[in-house]
């Protein structure tokens, strides 16, 4: 199984060096291999994970991931990130995609890339062997993923949506629809889709007017309506393209649960095999977008389309949910890519840009000026992204190792109460990372000053890719209501907040009484902790009285949220960082580090969530306010 | 002297009438002439504040600006504003400029609209008649040029740099360059431009190396070098453009000592007032950019090109901050000016999109779903920028206003304070109100969720537009050192900040004990105030320690600072609309709106400066890490 990737990755050694230096002004790009490998090695333990899952009636043992597979994997998939999807970063935005005769044209050199990455075996990387899949667990799908798509965002977006086609088809279709789609699907010979939004509709998917009437029975249907905002909607690096559309079947309730989902070939596919020549879905308009211009965002017009139910009638909201949530999870990482590319630039810019001198004394007397990586204030733009990059990887890296645990739960309720768990961390990871990635890329901008304005020296077209992120698969708001509303107050997943709590409090009570820096950022997080658990009961009672105190303190409690989170994350590395600065067995400097991020974080980051708190225990008092008169010239 | 503007104000009555309906998915703007009222007649005086000026050496008192005329003027700004600049905001940026045979070609309609801003007498609106211009203060120039600005920053850049320029060739030319020059640069038959930054300087103009040799004694010099990121640099709008440049004499001191200031015209003039044909100076390359597209962003080369030395050798910084302070100001009404964009923008989608029910209960329950607006997250959103937007608007008034002071000073000492003054505010309005417009653009394509995202629809334009504002005329980080290095902890222009603090106090004062509203904001806003004057004293001290506790507190103490100031300013507009609603003289709600938006900026804005506080007073460790290893893969 694992053979086509361990192949592949006897080619020459490139995680050390693969550093691609293009012109002057161009990006560059490293793939975090020896960060990943501290968490796995480290911080998360994750080949003792990996050995548990396998006697778990998962892999078999034997088949278990190792360190040996494990930085293969890393190698190949920086190898592909450097040398194939990474030099089409910048020409894939200055080019876009373009709409002849009702085909998406992909940039330049997006075929060539696409067809590395399918034969590298990346986009069954966690699918099953029964439909080519490598059965890899899906931390190391979300580990590899984060260094390809790092290299090209836009890119990875075909493969990265037509997995999370696959698995709504694994959790809700029939044998006959996965035998006939998922070999084609898992190969990346075909491209699977997301089809919710229309016109009128994103968020409030109730408004959904797409609809099915049963064919013969039900063996099919006919969809008919509009949905726009269909990213890898229609394009060229594939045969034929599944969508997976939400639609409303006749009589059905005008609500949510009115809708079912459905599978829809643009091609249908005849009994032979091979594809009926005439489109049965259109793409008839292809969106221009502020950032991710390789990305094909397509509106589609599904005129009498001949389509499949998956699962049940009217269940097609819970069905969705298996592709959403996978895809809020995959826009966490995107938070991650957008830092950590806009970190690596903007450091390698304030490496080499000299200007004024360094306020504690020159750092350099015998040059002109002195690089701007020595004032105080381009340091904390830098690491900002930094720690918002390395922190996040680790946010990431623990929900897909709950994921792994997941599905290989030994029986419902073990996975019912492991799915509440990721459900929690999902709307953080989604909002967080993604607010602060645009941060980030914004920050990082910033140090290049009005360099970074300018087309073709990349900052700027960092920026612009990573300002999606925040928007699509659940807007920031949307995030933060789901998470106050359904995964804290609500009592119906288990107490996640408490679970979570206590999770922090193990850490911190570890380190409580250190007279070092540990014990100090314990205790800062201790309180946090305290103190948000305090502020959920008071915004409950505030609730009850008035509803809309959800709302108004939503988006500053998850943001509040985050912050605690993304501390915990930080002390679990720094934990693991002081023990070897302690013994001194840090040669390079990487764990002081990581010792260096960890109390810019506690220091000038975290304070932040303060203002949170401070502002979601105040009333709702806005709710009232009479919006009529806001415009009053 | 005011006749042509007051001739062209018996036109048609627009300033109640004037927005703009394009398409459905276009922006729309409305100049917020009732506001800029608001803040003339009752918060700030300004009718009495003219009367004054005109009996202080200023204009005579007959000539002293009325409201019948500030309001002639705001009719007439708005009109130009929305029907000549607006139509051509979203186009130009599609379209931007193009480089042709060395001529910068600008989008189309920029022509005639650069014309109708010509003609209206407005690139004069502040110059002396002497030279053709209003003669009308500064407070009156800011406030108009904001209702022109919001319609279409991109060109506005072209007169509002030129103004820059004839208020340069004011303060520091020779009778003879300014008999020459002025009349046709107040006209705005000629064009000004700003050359300061060079490929590998820009910030640290010390490193400045283009070179100017004296020709005939020194009636003339020749210029060589490259200069970049020139706004307004080479363009058809006019048939000459007078380029002021920063360069170094033979024998200079290799610092900013050794700079001076040249006025260079692009085509030179012969004696009988015709241009030569061949062009001084070159225009070599036209920068793509993330936004502001129909702004030309040139870069410059100077071969041996003929100047003329402006004021006195080696004291060319001195000169040029007389520009660079009039940029920063302008910057600031930027932010203002993206802000009120964004945030009409913003309402008008949230009015009309329907999503979900309001958490209180459905508010159109015949309908499909309330609109947006009822959302308690969508509304922070709005109000943010609202609350920028007409913060902002009072701040920048008020600068202005003691602008207007300083141009009537009876004597070097009171113009030299109020200069002190001016400069305390200048790095906090550049800085502070930029950054907020960014964030303002940013809340309000959030509102609109993906349809935010689409070019077209014009709320990602905004905010690729306001993006360039917290990078030129000097980053956020340049204005944070100088705000807290020259404006506050040194003691060389007065105590500002104890000036300021006491301005703070007094206001704070008179409503501290009452039992209302305003009473608790007036004690919030009196303890920001002293936390900010202790922070200034503790950061002093960290200093003489560490210099790097400079650098490291800057910009939190400038945010810090500027959430301070956006307090002061909304509770002074407060107290003006708590008689008024308290009085019941508030038919339309316009003043219960004020106490609205002071009420979030209290509750769910200044929280923010909390964590600032914190931030700004820990020690500089993140100076002394070791950045070699932040790379470290």
């Amino acid at each position: 199984m694992l053979r086509r990737i361990c192949h592949a990755a006897a080619g020459p050694r490139v995680s050390g060096s693969a550093k691609l230096v293009l012109a002057a002004r161009s990006l560059t790009y490293t793939p975090r291999t020896r960060d990943v490998q501290f968490l796995y090695e480290e911080v998360f333990h994750m080949y003792d994970h990996y050995g548990k899952l396998a006697g778990n009636g998962g892999a078999a043992a034997e088949n278990a991931v190792t360190k040996d597979l494990m930085d293969a994997l890393l190698e190949e998939s920086s190898k592909l990130a450097t040398q194939t999807l990474f030099p089409l970063y910048e020409s894939s935005d200055s080019e876009g995609c373009k709409l002849t005769n009702g085909t998406v044209i992909t940039p330049k050199g997006f075929k060539e890339a696409y067809k590395a990455y399918v034969e590298g075996g990346w986009v069954g990387i966690n699918a099953p062997e029964a439909y080519g899949g490598q059965n890899l667990p899906f931390s190391v799908g979300f580990t590899t993923r984060e260094l390809l798509a790092t290299a090209n965002w836009s890119l990875f977006m075909y493969p990265g949506l037509s997995q999370g086609a696959c698995h709504t088809l694994l959790a809700w279709a029939s044998d006959e629809l996965k035998d006939m789609y998922l070999p084609k699907l898992v190969s990346g010979e075909w491209n699977g889709t997301m089809c919710l939004t229309e016109p009128h509709c994103g968020t409030d998917l109730g408004q959904v007017k797409t609809k099915a009437e049963p064919l013969d029975g039900g063996k099919s249907y006919r969809l008919t309506g509009t949905k726009i905002f269909i990213s890898s909607g229609d394009h060229d690096l594939v045969d034929n393209i599944v969508h997976i559309v939400l639609a409303r079947l006749p009589n059905s309730k005008p609500s949510t649960k009115g809708l079912s989902l459905f599978l829809v070939p643009r091609n249908l596919v005849k009994p032979d095999g091979t594809l009926e020549e005439k489109k049965n879905v259109e793409c008839t308009s292809l969106e221009k977008k502020m950032g991710i211009k390789g990305s094909a965002t397509c509106q589609l017009s599904f005129d009498n389309s001949v389509g499949y139910l998956i699962g049940k009638e009217n269940a097609g909201m819970e069905e969705m949910f298996t592709f959403m949530n996978g895809a809020r999870l995959g826009c966490a990482t995107e938070g991650v890519c957008h830092a950590e590319l806009a970190f690596q630039n903007g450091l390698r810019y304030a490496r080499e840009r000299r200007s004024m001198r360094a306020l504690s004394g020159s750092k350099e007397p015998e040059k002109v000026a002195d690089p701007i990586i020595h004032h105080a204030n381009v340091r904390q733009n830098l690491l900002f992204a930094k720690a918002v990059a390395e922190g996040g990887r680790a946010l990431i890296l623990d929900v897909s190792r709950m994921l792994d645990l997941h599905a290989a739960a030994a029986n419902p309720e073990a996975a019912q109460e492991l799915d509440n768990e990721i459900g929690f961390y999902t709307p953080i990871a989604k909002a967080c990372l993604t607010e602060w990635g645009v941060e980030a890329a914004s920050r990082s901008l910033q140090v290049w000053g009005g360099h970074g304005y300018i087309n073709g020296n990349g900052m700027e077209q960092i920026l612009r890719d990573s300002r999606i992120a925040t928007v699509y698969e659940g807007t920031t708001g949307v995030q933060a209501m789901d998470f106050i509303g359904r995964k804290v107050l609500s009592t119906k997943r288990g107490n996640q907040a408490q679970k979570f709590g206590q999770r922090v409090n193990k850490l911190a009570r570890a380190h409580f009484f250190c007279s070092g820096p540990l014990g100090s950022y314990s205790r800062q997080l201790w309180l946090m902790q305290k103190q948000w658990r305090i502020a959920t009961t008071k915004i409950g009672l505030m609730a009850q009285k008035n509803h809309d105190a959800v709302g108004a303190a939503s988006e500053d409690f998850l943001m509040y949220s985050g912050y605690l989170i993304l501390g915990y994350y930080w002390l679990r590395m720094a934990e693991v960082a002081q023990k070897k600065v302690s013994a001194k067995q840090d040669p390079d400097g990487f764990y002081q580090t990581k010792l260096d991020t960890c109390e810019f974080v506690f220091t000038r980051v975290l304070a932040r969530a303060d203002a949170h708190y401070k502002i979601m225990l105040e009333p709702p008092a806005l709710c009232a306010y009479k919006e009529e008169n806001w415009d009053i010239q």
